[in-house]
């Protein structure tokens, strides 16, 4: 199944530790904030304890961390709408 | 149908006339750059119509402007994974 993964986390470094874990876990950045990704049941349980890790820890007033996963089918991924330019680089490309 | 609409917008003038836009048909925020809604398939071509519009001309030097719009059923909405604190509060309710 597909897996689109958004995230808004407004700490710069936990972001990045974000984007770099999704990546290893073999998902593909589809915008600046959100990566996508076809998963087996294990491989989903994997990344939402590894993201929920990962997010853990105190937040400082006025944070904002939050990721959202949601399931797609091939053909919804397929129908999706794309406006504006294809940015498919990320902090971790600019950054650097 | 549920569409997920989520955006990745540099310039700020133009990301809040976007999520002001969405909110104004009707769409739901989930997300700081994020909006979900229950829209028609004509309700969805004057969503697209009108992003395609405000997004329309010429971009400046490393700009991101990309809109992408992601059809899922009610059921794949339910089934979403929230990781976090979901924080509904948006640009505009901060920066008025």
């Amino acid at each position: 199944m597909i897996y689109l993964v958004i995230y808004d986390i407004s700490d710069d470094s936990l972001r990045l530790k974000v984007s770099k874990f999704l990546k290893s876990k073999g998902l593909r950045r589809v915008q600046w904030s959100a990566f996508v990704g076809d998963l087996t049941t294990s491989q989903l349980r994997d990344v939402e304890s590894g993201l929920t890790l990962i997010m853990k820890g105190k937040m400082k007033e006025g944070e904002r961390r939050n990721v959202q996963i949601y399931p797609l089918t091939e053909r919804q991924f397929q129908q999706r709408i794309v406006i504006g330019v294809l940015d498919e680089r990320g902090e971790e490309n600019v950054l650097m």
